[in-house]
């Protein structure tokens, strides 16, 4: 069982990009756990046709702890995949960080780590790179982390945080990263960039997803773009995806640049003029 | 002197437009300090032609809390704009909303809050509405709130979480909404469903900000639009939303809508199929 956190800035396309990469591996028979930890709990929708489904947390709020089954809190969506929805704190209260790692624990209590799964995906925030939404590097639950980028400023930003993270914590947990995914925002000479950058931190470019409308058609219906158009070219994109996931074996401690570095980059790839 | 905290799911260009926002009330002779509560420190870019100046949280770190000055964390920009960045916690440690408010509270103590001030703005990652970044609404630091939305679904989810925190501690610290600001993503019916949502919590649509390419272009010269074109088109709807603000007069504790309420309203609008 592989377990594999996706880390990204807000709005960068991070959950639409697990989404089809999970229901792509799901086509080629993977059994799979992805467990949503971001508190708009949005991680797992395009995969249970935009249902809604109660969170970890609200069901834990509601029935208390003694009273959680698995069967509230684990919907089987697209491909069989197994969705969880940590949830948040109620807004304005709480640390959502250590709501995530309250969820996984019961997760793990109440057996949802079978061992016929190939694969668990975390789906987390990578805004904030603070305690809370550390826990899953820390303590050890995901070993893998792969980061959603774009050519975009900020998005790398967070990226290069992220990597922080992940040096500060590999030696006690053993994490490593496996690579940047773009997701392309279609910004100038962003294949070059993206490349550079992730050749720069250590790591390596996993996949570059080309931008197409299909996707937010996809969203629209309620679905990944692997289960709306599994003919299309983009559906190809994330298979090839999934496929660069399995067969990944490049596994770093990164190498985080300094701010400077970071805008040379960009400068040198017309990012910032 | 107005307390404005401005806050927005991560992508929807909540800095852009407040930067946007301040330099157009700038322009107008108001006096500005301008705070970054974003641990990516990117709230007051630019404003400062693009120079990344030390974080409160990072001096903090660097030469201790007796001996941090004004002149360090404080940079003047754009129009005379007092630009400060509050900073994040070591990438993996310590709460990020905690070290927001660490940062105001050592900005009262040096006098940042000066009496010549019209408007404080605080410019907020909406993503979390954890304990820690609601904590400038919970301590009443800003009175007044924004915040920055577009027609995407998940946006819509996000603004409604925030006017949940707003509830919460519109009681004890006096905080009201002020309006929703429109960043347009260019989704269909987009003008309407803002209106409609607005109308729904309560509370009112400030301005719908159309979108523009040059405010990417201003951004690679690291400049806000209202610097970089001041005669263009998207200045002067930048200019319009600062005087919305200046005579806003609408501030309510909202109504957050259910769930299902927020789903239906995006099917009306066809957001959702």
């Amino acid at each position: 069982m592989r377990q594999i956190a996706i880390y990204g800035k807000g709005g960068i396309g991070k959950s639409t990009t697990t989404q089809n990469l999970t229901a792509a591996l799901a086509t080629m028979d993977k059994k799979i756990l992805q467990i949503g930890c971001d508190p708009k709990a949005d991680s797992t929708r395009m995969l249970v046709g935009g249902v809604r489904q109660p969170t970890v947390l609200d069901t834990l709020r509601e029935v208390g702890t003694e009273n959680v089954t698995l069967e509230e809190v684990v919907h089987t969506g697209f491909g069989g995949i197994k969705c969880v929805e940590a949830g948040g704190p109620e807004p304005g209260v709480g640390c959502a960080g250590r709501g995530v790692i309250t969820a996984i624990n019961l997760l793990e209590e109440l057996g949802a780590y079978t061992d016929d799964l190939d694969f668990v995906f975390y789906d987390v925030l990578g805004d904030v790179v603070c305690g809370g939404f550390a826990m899953p590097m820390r303590e050890g639950k995901a070993q893998e982390i792969y980061i959603v980028a774009s050519g975009e400023m900020m998005a790398l930003y967070a990226a290069n945080n992220i990597c922080k993270g992940i040096v500060r914590f590999a030696k006690q947990s053993g994490i490593r990263l496996g690579g940047i995914i773009c997701n392309s925002r279609k910004v100038d000479n962003e294949l070059e960039l993206l490349t550079a950058f992730s050749e720069r931190i250590g790591s390596r470019l996993v996949y570059f997803v080309p931008r197409d409308n299909i996707v937010q058609r996809a969203e629209i219906n309620k679905k990944t773009v692997i289960e709306y158009d599994p003919e299309s070219n983009q559906a190809d994109e994330y298979l090839q995806l999934a496929k660069n996931v399995i067969e990944n074996d490049n596994f770093v401690i990164p190498r985080p640049l300094e701010y400077d570095e970071l805008e040379d980059l960009m400068q040198e790839s017309g990012v910032l003029a």
